[in-house]
Formats: C-alpha cells, structure tokens, sequence
C-alpha cells in the first residue's frame, strides 16, 4: 500500500470497509496476448521498403530549419522552396538502427516506474479534449479545475500508469497553461507525467518542473526518463514547427516522444487501410529519424493512430474493425524496427450508452492483439474526443480492470484445484458452505467498481439506474476521497517557487 | 446474394440502396486469434490425469437407469443406491479418443453449413430465457411471438450461424412447444435448427422435422448432422435424466451435443477458478464418454461456462475477468481432448448499457482469445440470461459484425497501398478528392448498422439518442423486412402435416 493510500482507509465506507482484493498488482500490466499478425513478414518488409525508398525519393516536409538543417546532417537533401526533405535510405537506416528497444520512464514514487517495451502494457487517461463532460454539469469547456479533477481521478486507480493533459484547461491564459498542467501532474499524482509540445519555452519549463519533482541535478535528469511527451505528424507528409521542436527537445533532453502519424483513412490518409498504414509509417519512421539524429538512443515511441472516417459524412469513425486490424499491422510494423509502439482506446459516441462501451473495447482488443505497449486514451475519451467525460473514465477504467485480471495467471495450487471440496460436495448440491469456499470468498474475485449483478427486482428498487448514472456518483466518491501524494515539503515549495516566478516572468508563449 | 435476400433488396430504403459492403463472408468466420494460453501443458495434463482419476475413484451421479447400463458396458462400478458411476481411466480414454475434432452441420442453403472445430467460429444467439424484453413492451413472459421474431432477427444476420432456443414460449403448453420452436426454426430461418434435450418424445419429433426440412431418408439422416443440442450437467458431478437421453439420443442420431457443465464458481463449483475448471472438465469428459459409448465418432462439443458468482450476494456474473481466464483455459482443455468446444457472451445487466455491452464484450475476449469454436448468447443475453432482449440483440450484432470485420485481411496490393496517391497529395494536404479516393470510398470502410458517427449537433438535434434507443427502430426495421427463405412447397406442407398430427396425437411431455 503507498502512502497516498492510507488516508482513504480511514475514510472507508462500511461497504468498502469489507475484504475486497487490492489493485496493486495492476501498477505493472504484462500483456500475454499481443504477438497477432495480420500481414506476412513480406508485406511488413514491403511498406518498411517503400517508406525509406519514399522519404529517398519524395521526402517528408520539415517546416522546422533546425529540423531541415538535422537531416541535411546525415546527407538529406533539402528543397528550400517546398521544405521537403529527401532522407538517404542507408541514413534512415543507419537512424532507425539507434532507437531503443525498451526503456523505462521514473518517478518519486518507485511503484510507479514506467515500463515501455517488450509485452508490457501502459494505459493512460484521454489525452486533449477541449470539453469536460458530466451530468451533472453537461458539456463545457475544459477548466484547469476539471485537469485537476481528472489528475486526481487518474492517481485514484492502479490501472492507469501514467497521467495526460486529460482536457484542455482554457480558463488559463496559454502562456501559463503549461505551469498549472505540470504543477497539477506532480502535486496531485506521484505517476509519470507528460509535457506538451507547444514550443521550446513551455518544454523547457515543464521539463525543469519535472527535474526539480525528482529532486535530481540537470545532468542526472538528461540521462534518464521522467517525463514523455507525443507529437503528431501534420499528416500527410508534413512535420511542422511545434511538433518538430518536441522531438528535437525531448531527444535532447534524453525523454520520451511518442510519434503519432495523424491518419485517418479516407481523409488525411489513403482510404485503403493499406495505403493509410503505408502512410503511418512513412511518417513515424521520418520522425523517430529526426530524433535519432539529435541523440542517438533517445527514447522513442511508434505511434498508431490509424482509423478511418465515416464514408457518409466525412467524419472520424472510431472503434471500427479497420482500427483493429490497424492495430495488430502497426504492432508488427513497430516490432520490424524494434521500437515500442502506442494505440488507443476510443470511440465516436456522443454518451456514455452501448456504442461508446463497445467501439472503447473494440479499439483495446486491438491495443491487445496487436500488443501496444501504450494505450493512450484508455479511459474517459467521448465523442470522438472532443470531451473528457468524468462518467466515461469511470466506466472505462472499470473496463480496464476487468482486461487487466484477466491478464493474471491462475493459481494452479493442489489446494486450489480442490478435488477434495470436489469429493466432498454431493452430486446435484452445492459449495457454499464448504470450508473451501469460506476460506476464499472474500477476495476470490475481481470485485467491480460500478458493475451491479443486483437481480431485476433489487435493482428496479435501487432506481433502475444503468451504469452512467452509477458512474457519476463513483467519480465524486473518488475525488472526495483525494489526498495528494507525498511529497517532500521543500521540492513542493521549489515547484511553487518555479510556477511563481515564471509566472511573473510572462510564462511562456506557444509557438506554432 | 443468397434468394432470402432477394425480396429484402426490393424494399431497400433510400438510406440502404446507397452502395453498402456486403456482408456474406460473415458466414464462415476463422478466428485468427485463439491460440492463447495461461496455463501451461503440464497444467492442463494435471487437470485431465485428475478428473480421469476422479471418475474412476469418486464416479459421477447418472440418474437415468439407461446412462448407467451404458456406462457399465465399458467396465464402469455402478453403486445403486447413490447412482454413481465409477468409470476406469482406461476406459474413458478409449472414449475420448474417439470424438471426433471438427465436424460440420449442413441444412438446405448450402452458404449456411456450420463448421465446427479448428479455427471456425460459430456465434449464434441467446438461448433459453424465460423473458422477453424491449423497449416498447417492457420485461414479458416469452412467448412464441418473440421466439418467431428472434428466429426472424437471426435469420437477418450473417454473423449468427444458426438458431437457438432464444426464448421459452410459455404461452405453447409444454407438450406442444418443441413443435412449434421447431417450426419456427425450419420456415423462418435456412440455418442449422437447435433442438432442446427435454425427453425422448420431444427430441424424435424435433428430430424428424429436421429430415423432413432436409428432404433427406432416416438412413441418410443418421450419417450427417443437420442439428444440434446442448446439455447441462447439474453440477456438481450429476447428470439428470433428460440430459442424458439428450446424450443418447443425440448420438444415437449422429447429431452433434454441446457438452456444458454449469460450474459457477463459489455456489455449483468450487470457488477457486482452478477448483471450477477442474469440476467443468471432470463432469465435461464424463459427459463426452457417454456419448461415445452410444455411438463411437459422435459428433460433440466441449462446453465451458465456468463464471463465477458475486462474493457479495452469490448471485451469478457474467463478463468477469474470471471468465475471460476460464475461457482461455478451457479452450486449451478441450485441445487437449481434441474436440471443438463452446464458450459464450453474457453479462449481468439488466439493461442495453455500457456494463452490458462491457461484459458482452469481456466473455467475447475469452472466447476470441481461447479459440472457441461455439460462442452461444452470442446476442441478445441480458439480465443474466434471464431476458432474451430485442435491443440488446441487435447492439450485439453489431459487436460481432466489428469483431468479424476485424477478422478480415487486409489488402495489401499495391494499388491499395496507394503509394501513387501519397505522392501526389501535397503536405498537410488531403485525399478526399483524390482518384484513389472516389474509386474506393464507398464500399472502403465496415458501415455500422446502429452506431453512429453524428456530431454533437447533429446528435442533438436528432434526438439526442443512445444505441439502445436506435437499436429499438433497428429491430423493427429488420423485423419488417423479414421474408421467410424459400423452401419447398411439398416439404413444407409434409412440415405442416407433421406438427398437426403430433398435435392431435397430444404431442410429447417433456421428462425429469
């Protein structure tokens, strides 16, 4: 049990107050299922083959110079009038080579350590909404309160590893955003946190905030990961400024940048799920590219955000089959470099019903099969996400706990195979009452959060409420019980010190 | 196009007659997906050397007289006045050894054989509850009404594989009711008929109607399957007298049985899930055995419905992380048999949301993950299994219909991975208008029959409505549409005749 644990048991409700199963085995998810395929490792070699010939041959845009000026570095050449830029295949080759594996990403707190690579699996929160969403309060614009609120809830269950910039909190002036999102991930979480990448100011910024939480010197910081970041390809072809300076900075400060291609098939991307995935990873490979050349070995991510729109309308379609198999093509593609690789959990309903449930579980079974070892997203994402919804995370963590027991191994014990309660039971009775099942009941099964297996009769007395309307008294139990975790007084106050003077200093502007 | 579908194209709506995918190859699913394991080979020989042991020291409860005479012809002790059978270990290996591992099931549209076994996946739908339910009428006692109607909303589907008993029509006296379900399978529907194990007057007739919809001799009906059934044991370690004439009848007839033990963790089986597996398997091999004493090479399946039950009330859960593991266990169980095996989709709601579509989805992992080769309740199951619900049917169709699409491979050619079109669109550019685009973009991408993809304003504007309350029009819209498949006009009239002279000779009661 962590320290930020133990105010809650004090608080706990008489029905909490029963045996129920802990959840910290959850803080390191293995996933048993994620060597699918779906492509031969001919045709996986053949898109390999066909973007590094691409980005010889047609080139990726850079609107960056610095970015230009990298690759120009390692033989590319560079059209000053369209910003292309044509990287040698033996160059991306060569750059490709350097990307790790695996790494791992620290924190204060060492039971929350960060494992990317191999079959380990990182779920986190809805990254960027503009809207929160309740029922309370309905759909709004995303507040720094609602970021505070989802940090919390984010802190709250084992399931998510890390914290995001769940929702956009515009009531702060967008030079200071950054301060408040970053005071917020390292007050009220002791989890991994995540900088944006909207410009050199605000990266630096969150960055030194991040040192000064670790309590570690600038040279230690840059030699280990304690923070991450994503940027996404201005699909197609095109890296642009603020993204490009993410990449540059993370890789030079030695953390993680997850490179997500934006796209969707049929709009930014080839409608064939083929050409889409082609896409993808013409432009990932060109981005983990520039990475390497600013530091060879920095820690990146292979990001899959392949989906497609609907074909009627022109919108994003999220959950859809084309996005699972889309997962499972990016996971080979991923493992054909050697690198981890991210997906997502999401879904294009506009309320917490069936739609938003299934096409959220949809896109994990693709984050399974195809084994992602970070599933952004994975709780709260709503209407296409464009909202954060306090009842969604709920709903979807609940979701997440169920995938993530049903990754332990079973206790194959002689105890447990109990062939004695078995012997002892008589044909046609039951096991209630044996010394077997009084010894175990209590914390024999995953117990759900907001799940009821309440008849029909109890439930219509209990107000015939569906999972949404349970949900919404859930999340304001959760964050009644909120205590932020330790921290050492000094480092909180460093961190205060640091938002106060950069604050007074005009913040930082983002820049694009 | 198969000819049911031929009356259905001519009252096609404006909305359908646009260019839609069809959805034909959801007739015959492999499942890519269902080798997973989490126990190890050493394990699972532990439980199969146990249970072997188990019926030769400790027996099994068989409560018709038959059962045990059969049992006794292959060496096994009969104690008389507990009715257990002590079979050798011995024999019940040579048993085993003669189920077969795959099997198919042929009805009279040749595009509708089920395959059973390897890596065929068969869904079909709720079968058994007592309930009927929709939004507009409300929880009801089943009726043959609502069995015609699901027989109809199977029929519509490609991604349901055949009937089931969906829903128990209280309203047809008992001795009447297999007639009538029979019936309703046969002219509604052109897929492979369900018959219930409820006595051997009802099972002859159910069977005898299939033939005739068959239009194949007694002689050749033995020699092929053309129907299914499915037996409980009524765990713990008892087989009742109908289900075992269930056995042997089907076997006798040649005709496949689904072989489920009712191991509930914590009340029928033993409360750890390793107990439970070890009870499902003893009772499951014993179940098997007696089926191959019948009839050597008769066709069965290895059924698994180990869940488990709240700890809180002892009520039972469905979509639990321990039936996910169950699941994956099980199929690894029945490959070490070597025969197909069943699982299922169930959840505990008592309502379409997103708990229930969570737990529909959840059970359906272990089924994908595990390689059944049979999921039942596959949709429709609601409240436990106690309703068979018109809504629910339909949102889980269109889960199955994501997982199916999802299935499908990818088109790898290279006009598909478009590597023309990537260089022709320019950067940050997009493909909407490209050629391309226009070629492919209206049969691209899976289209959803209840999801949808509308913006907030739209949605709102439209009614704001979740899936449920469009899946409600769906239903009736499918219901609508329904036309009975075509089928033989002296083969349906010798139909007619049969069930009216079962009908004045009294029918056939079932036995207990």
């Amino acid at each position: 049990m962590t320290a930020d644990e133990q105010p809650r048991a004090r608080r706990r409700t008489h029905r909490e107050a029963r045996t129920t199963r802990s959840t910290a085995h959850h803080r390191q998810l293995r996933n048993p299922w994620g060597n699918a395929t779906i492509l031969s490792d001919d045709q996986i070699d053949h898109i390999h083959r066909n973007a590094l010939v691409f980005l010889q041959e047609h080139g990726i845009a850079a609107l960056l110079p610095e970015a230009r000026t990298l690759f120009a570095s390692v033989g590319a050449t560079v059209d000053a009038d369209s910003n292309l830029v044509r990287v040698p295949v033996e160059a991306t080759e060569a750059l490709l080579a350097t990307a790790p594996r695996s790494f791992s990403i620290h924190t204060r707190n060492p039971d929350r350590v960060v494992h990317s690579g191999g079959n380990h699996l990182v779920a986190v929160p809805v990254a960027g909404p503009p809207y929160a969403y309740d029922r309370d309060r309905g759909r709004r614009t995303g507040t720094i309160e609602a970021y505070n609120d989802f940090a919390k809830l984010t802190q709250r269950v084992d399931v998510l590893h890390s914290v995001t910039g769940t929702v956009e909190p515009q009531d702060v002036p967008l030079q200071f955003r950054h301060l408040h999102t970053s005071w917020a991930s390292l007050v009220h979480t002791d989890k991994v946190p995540f900088f944006y990448s909207r410009g050199r100011g605000q990266v630096a910024d969150a960055l030194e905030m991040v040192r000064i939480a670790n309590g570690v010197t600038p040279e230690q910081f840059v030699e280990r990961a304690y923070t991450y970041t994503n940027i996404n390809t201005n699909s197609p072809k095109q890296l642009d400024i603020p993204m490009s300076m993410g990449i540059i900075d993370a890789a030079r400060a030695g953390q993680p940048c997850i490179m997500t291609p934006f796209t969707l098939a049929g709009a930014m991307a080839p409608v064939s799920l083929a050409g889409a995935l082609q896409l993808q990873h013409i432009e990932a490979v060109a981005a983990i590219a520039l990475s390497q050349i600013v530091r060879p070995g920095a820690p990146v991510v292979y990001g899959a955000f392949t989906s497609n729109v609907d074909m009627r309308s022109g919108a994003p379609a999220f959950g859809t089959p084309e996005a699972v198999k889309a997962a499972i093509a990016s996971g080979q593609l991923a493992r054909h470099i050697g690198v981890p690789w991210r997906s997502q959990g999401s879904s294009s309903s506009n309320v917490e019903d069936a739609q938003g449930a299934t096409e959220t579980f949809a896109s994990l079974l693709g984050c399974l099969l195809g084994g992602a070892n970070w599933v952004i997203h994975a709780a709260g994402w709503q209407e296409g996400g464009l909202v954060a919804s306090y009842e969604k995370f709920v709903l979807d963590v609940e979701m997440l706990q169920i995938i993530a027991e049903s990754m332990q191994p079973i206790d194959m014990g002689d105890a447990e195979l109990a062939l004695d309660a078995i012997a002892e039971v008589p044909p046609g009775g039951h096991f209630f009452g044996t010394a077997h099942t009084l010894e175990r009941f209590e914390t024999a099964f995953h117990e759900p959060a907001v799940f009821t297996r309440m008849n029909i009769g109890q439930w219509i007395e209990a107000g015939s409420e569906d999972a949404a309307t349970r949900a919404n008294r859930t999340w304001k139990h959760w964050l009644a019980e909120h205590v932020d975790p330790p921290i050492d007084d000094a480092v909180r106050a460093e961190l205060a010190e640091f938002v106060a003077r950069r604050t007074a200093e005009g913040g930082a502007p983002p820049e694009s």
